[in-house]
């Protein structure tokens, strides 16, 4: 039996801090055909308002600690604000969008992340989706919208990485459906010289993976963000693109970004 | 065929405001076997938050105004922080709750309030509610939790009065389930004496409210309460109780409250 496909595509802070980008983007969400999830980071609103409250961030190794009032803001940030003004953005473009954070039907169950030498502070990591509730949602037509929001089931909410919560999605899903995970960023996708956005690899499997880091081809920020790709391509995910959220039609079809195939 | 049972059941400021007070309630409507929704209003939260960001409220004859960035905040508040601790509070008592505002799935259309003699800026009358979405939801086991935020269907997110929300949505479902809207508030039901809690009248029907109206045996601030309860009742609803939220299990067994019935 052919699985239908699903599209899980995650949009980061470059995109929502740009009213404009984000709604030539929701736009461009809007139009591409069949099931679809979008999962969406936080941007700088979350930062602007700490200020304005005169929340301090707490940074340990460059790394925001999301003590008890940060948690407050990036609840209402994320899983108000983001999510709801995207939804709405989402239904005036004719997509009938449901905002959810993890807590929403249970949806996305995570822990408190205790197991590093730094705490910090209420970050989950996450441990299982209900693809079940998920399945059914798009099987009704609806496109669902995630905010970077998850739950502990004993009551505590928890900042959680958007690039995971799309990556666990995607895997999540891929029992029941054929899965594209993509995940837009600043660059046009991964580049063979960082300095040169012309340089988009177009597409990497295992063997040229291999071949890239033998060669010290591939810029090393990139590493993890490949490292978790064919790590989704192991747990079932069908492809993962990476690329440019301006340019998300091309992205989709092949014609622009890096595509990650098992072979 | 007889219908099924749903509680529709609004919570004021007063609990929302109070996390001893919201706690019980929560465990007390988690409790609550049977199909059932939640509609939150929103406390002084928002206030704070506006006074924390410098965002002057205005008010027009003692009601606030909901200019941009007043939305920004009830948006954040409601839909973000309020919504999402409720559903996680919920989650953590055994009650697969579901946060929705009414952008999610389109499931509440509002219009911008225009024919007031007054601009309350982005304020939503309610237009419409899809009892399809939400039915589908209950049926599947879900319970839903509600914040004041409905959109226009044009992008524009709307805040809008929780007790019209609890009245239109249980109007809305009218048709599907047998429904009950319990008002919950800071007195212990419908008074004789404003100044004696111990005068609740247990049950009003449309004779008696005449009654008590002609006798002017009614609190002048309770008639607009009644008078909506009133049109729920000629819209559908089976019936409506009003009382504290700390006696929600005595309100749902018309041990406590008041309850108000066609005939």
């Amino acid at each position: 039996m052919n699985k239908e496909n699903l599209l899980v595509i995650k949009i980061g802070g470059n995109i929502i801090d740009d009213d404009g980008k984000l709604d030539a983007f929701l736009r461009a969400f809007a139009a591409v055909p069949g099931k679809k999830i979008l999962v969406h980071g936080g941007g700088k609103l979350a930062t602007r308002l700490a200020e304005q409250m005169g929340v301090e961030q707490q940074l340990v190794d460059g790394r925001r600690i999301t003590d008890a009032a940060t948690l407050q803001i990036v609840t209402m940030v994320y899983a108000g604000f983001i999510n709801k003004n995207i939804v709405a953005k989402l239904q005036a473009a004719g997509c009938n969008a449901l905002g959810l954070s993890g807590a929403d039907g249970n949806s996305i169950r995570a822990h408190k992340r205790t197991n590093a030498s730094v705490d910090y502070g209420y970050v989950g990591d996450v441990d299982s989706i209900d693809a079940s509730l998920a399945g059914d949602l798009l099987d009704r037509g609806l496109v669902l919208v995630f905010a970077p929001i998850t739950h502990d089931r004993g009551g505590q909410l928890l900042n959680t990485n958007a690039d995971t919560i799309a990556q666990e999605i995607a895997k999540g899903l891929s029992p029941q459906f054929a899965t594209t995970l993509v995940y837009s960023f600043e660059k046009s996708g991964v580049l063979l010289d960082a300095g040169d956005e012309g340089s988009v690899i177009g597409r990497i499997d295992p063997a040229y993976y291999r071949e890239l880091k033998e060669k010290k081809l591939v810029f090393a920020g990139m590493i993890p963000k490949l490292d978790n790709a064919f790590a989704a391509l192991q747990s079932g995910v069908g492809k993962v693109i990476i690329g440019k959220a301006e340019e998300l039609g091309q992205l989709i079809e092949g014609q622009a970004g890096t595509t990650i195939v098992h072979a």
